[in-house]
């Protein structure tokens, strides 16, 4: 079965990070089929089933504080058939390890965990902040920059959707305009 | 080196595919790394790369037209060290070979190309056609609702950036709007 | 009573052109209170007793095909009080007179009647077509340039709608993001 | 002279609120050509003259506390023709007079003014307030509801030009996407 078929098995619990926004940062960060990915705040874990799929030789370790949400978590992943993905329910300020390629946080608060993300991260690893809500955004985009990150950009990444039938031609008149804020840096 | 750094060394031609919509085709479609990919209309190779640093165990297969072009892509391949990525120099439409899980498109008259694209595909596969102009995305639409594709779908994707300086947060005025519309459709 | 407590007492019949693409046409060409406008296809009559509450020393004739139409359209001039607003309940391109300063067309077909609007325009009159698909903007768009216009441009105009509660700031999730393309032109 | 060629000679200094958000403002309000206006923060004139040009049995009153916009401001009255606006230069929040209909406002500090411009203001009458910056439109919001405006909205006004040449259309590459936000209330 194709992924996303499967992914349309998932359970959703939590607002999940969406395959739109999981594609901005695969493409941003240029993501490769090794890398070793820390997700904190896993949500559903979309975005690390997102992110797994990818990486056949590398690994995701998702942390998330929740027990319902890690249940739901924990059923997703035996959905994908993914043995290269790691469920841990603790906060995500609680993560161990180090020389990560990666870190995406989908987290309230996640300013106060950009610092020590800095240190897990290898030199020219990439982290990648999710804010619904632009004070986040702001608060985030400022630790980022403290805490010694460079090239720190934040997107906004939409999809319009096009209607055409029989010569006309529109975008699709009510639809979805915002997701979360994106905001990238990497450590040099 | 990692992916991201090796592109910023890739030689640019024709328009290229930026990462923002590669990552677009990249999430709606939901590649795999054993995926078997068409690219008709290789351009400067952009989107090839893109695709064969994702399919570490599948392949890519890329056809260009010109001469010049070719050049470039068979350098950007050389610098990329990717083994599983092909160029053709020949007309998209001379393409060979089928059971396809994807194929992309970025080729003046693609539309006369969709309807054998359709069937190099193996069921389940997708196509994903890049129109910069909006009469081109009609006239592909409407073939490939002909050809027998499914859950068509056109979108115009961006990607807006913000700049946040000292407690100054606004979009950055003046910036990209535009690269081209995706449209996609799935062989059932 | 204030014109917007007004015309929330207006009737609605067809798809109205909204008060947004209104304000967009009226800044764009830099309406005057004495102006002598054409509304070609008036619709429920919306812009054009918008246009007439800013021209009160000008004048708006509406033309509607639509008797249905046209009787929403004179109950809302009824209750807008306006009097120097006109009802004429025939097809738009049976309109009369000349010397206008500002045509706006909403109607299937506009690019059959731009040719004479072109010659009912004073020089430096502006023409205004709002065109719900991109197909009909096209055609409007070429026969303007035929016509004679000058400084010919289409815009898409939109206002996205931000939320702010409790220190939680986005915009607005799901909204309307197209109603539809606006192609100015003037004659020199 | 038409008001968009007289416009055209009106000196720039320091930023101004383009037509395409004043007319963004008049369509929002519903201004009406008896409308007396206040506009706080003159910076060269150019909301201030849009709405003069628009109230010609209403009048514009505008305040501008550094000298060289003030100027700038003076010459683009002159230039203009317009007897209904007034120029006062002085800070925005030493503003006299109340009853209007409409306070617009492009100034620094802006949630300062706000409880005092609801005063004021007559009852039914609209404040705009324009913001470059997010932190402003969230300061100001928050202001506004706290003084007692009523159906505050935020808005983000945006016009994507689009390019059509020879059967290419496409909306134009690199843009205008950011000018401010626009933040409305109403006392009630």
């Amino acid at each position: 079965m194709s992924y996303i078929d499967t992914e349309k098995t998932y359970k959703r619990g939590p607002q999940i990070i969406t395959r739109k926004d999981a594609g901005a940062i695969v493409a941003r960060v240029g993501l490769q089929p090794n890398w070793r990915c820390l997700d904190l705040g896993g949500g559903s874990g979309f975005l690390a089933l997102f992110l797994a799929n990818l990486t056949p030789s590398g690994s995701v370790t998702t942390y998330e504080i929740k027990k319902e949400h890690a249940e739901i978590i924990k059923k997703n992943i035996g959905a994908s058939g993914f043995r290269n993905v790691k469920l841990v329910n603790k906060p995500a300020e609680k993560f161990a390890g180090g020389g990560f390629d990666l870190i995406t946080m989908d987290v309230k608060g996640a300013e106060k965990i950009i610092p020590r993300a800095y240190k897990a991260l290898r030199s020219g690893g990439f982290i990648a902040v999710y804010s619904p809500h632009i004070e986040q955004q702001i608060a985030c985009r400022a630790t980022m920059e403290k805490a010694g990150f460079k090239s720190v950009i934040t997107i906004e990444n939409s999809q319009k959707e096009w209607s055409s039938v029989h010569g006309f031609t529109h975008p699709v008149p009510s639809q979805t305009v915002h997701t979360g804020f994106l905001t990238f840096g990497r450590k040099e």
